[in-house]
């Protein structure tokens, strides 16, 4: 089969890749996808680099049975810490979300000061910090570790008005309150679900604030890498499939609600049968 | 070695049985603890049955490794989900805390109306539901699934004042405005931990309400299990071991804070190693 119909992988801990499945659908229409949400084992981003680092090595390990042609990273956790070991692990194009989204957010900022929101492990790799150093070096960064955002969002604490999500992103934009960023990367692919609370929330305190959605820059870098080599899938209707590792029903539910459309095709894997060796 | 002398086993997804191992070394002072703690899967509450069940055999795997002479799961989605399975697979005196809580509950309620504020996992498998209807069937049982109680928790949104959680505890109690209980079961062992919160929040909505720690009568449960059948440890010091999953070094110092004691005995085992095949 010719490399440019094979699908294309793309992996989160749980339902927070969707923000990248669904820019990566809406600009790669013809692309197939396989999907893989690794609900048995989430959240990620509360956890040590070398757990986080072993479960990434088993998504892998399972997109790549699928004859994936890329991987998108779609988790800002994974992308962090564990983006080096899989690039010289496995052998296909790897892309996370840090590299796109420390770019765009560079791009934006006039008062040089950019925050990052992510969860705990991401902060404590300083994947961003490094990032954004290596292509402007006068900008700085402040991360703030947010690990109530994952399980609010899990949870459906997503509505603009939830008091509980207000309150909890007010703690932790309060934080920022003496950096006063202008651009926030929301470094964690869940976080655009209560993207308008940020937003909102961060003007009120540091006037006009950018937000960068990590994973939807980085679908887009994703796209300039196929294009350039040619790799691009380009007719036909693209078809997504997802796989989880617990129970698919409820997934499927909060995915269709989410992008939007029926999503009827989800899957279950045992996770042991994927287990990496080295 | 005399059985006398052999181990209990503790375990629950994280920290919350930890309100189980306090309860035990306070009451039975002589024991040796092996606790372990699965840090790298939990939390356990809002994943299927099946899934549930295949960690919790994992994690009797790995107990069993250490020569208990009894195990206590101090975890309510596990007690609920698959006790059953547990009995009938492993050999040795397992104890949930499903029917000690629901044994204390019944003796306490005059209204005969008891609430059960638990995971989402434990409120499906209405294991408390039928524990009671055993014991008393006059009695209504409502349960409230409470998915962000164990985020809080840990997460360390513990304190009385703690405005956050005070408005979850809120928006769940809400639900149980009509059944107006006198008795409210903590069926999950991370909530003793926001139980002031829960308990002034409840005697202002339904009057006097009993709080019922499921983990702390558990532990006497066993006690009394170990006392007539001439298993306990009666001399010594009793010594606790702490395992987990993941990373070692926070668990242990939020396990100090939480037993009021140095905790720094926290080994990491290889989950791998401990995968239950029937």
């Amino acid at each position: 089969m010719n490399v440019n119909e094979l699908p294309i992988g793309v992996f989160d801990s749980g339902l927070g890749g969707l923000t990248a499945v669904r820019e990566l659908k809406e600009i790669l229409p013809h692309e197939n996808i396989v999907y893989f949400g690794d609900t048995g084992r989430l959240p990620y981003g509360t956890r040590s680099a070398e757990t986080i680092i072993k479960y990434a090595c088993d998504d892998m390990n399972f997109l790549l049975t699928n004859s994936v042609k890329a991987v998108l990273i779609a988790c800002g956790t994974v992308s962090s810490t564990a983006l080096g070991v899989l690039k010289s692990s496995f052998d296909v194009p790897i892309f996370g979300v840090v590299e796109p989204a420390s770019a765009e957010a560079v791009s934006l900022t006039k008062k040089k000061k950019i925050a990052v929101l992510a969860t705990p492990s991401t902060i404590s790799a300083k994947a961003f910090d490094k990032a954004i150093a290596g292509i402007d070096g006068s900008v700085s960064v402040c991360g703030i570790g947010c690990p109530m955002f994952v399980p609010l969002v899990e949870n459906g604490y997503i509505g603009e008005d939830c008091f509980v999500t207000k309150e909890i992103v007010n703690e932790y934009l309060s934080k920022l309150e003496n950096f006063a960023p202008d651009v926030i990367i929301l470094g964690c692919t869940h976080y655009p679900l209560i993207k308008s609370i940020i937003s909102k929330t961060a003007c009120e305190k540091f006037g006009k604030t950018e937000i960068v959605d990590s994973g939807k820059v980085s679908a887009h870098a994703l796209k300039k890498y196929l294009d350039q080599n040619g790799m691009a899938k380009t007719d036909g209707e693209g078809f997504t499939r997802y796989y989880v590792s617990d129970e698919p029903h409820n997934f499927g539910k909060t995915a269709s609600l989410f992008l939007g459309e029926q999503v009827d095709n989800v899957s279950k894997i045992d996770m042991e049968e994927y287990l990496y060796k080295k």
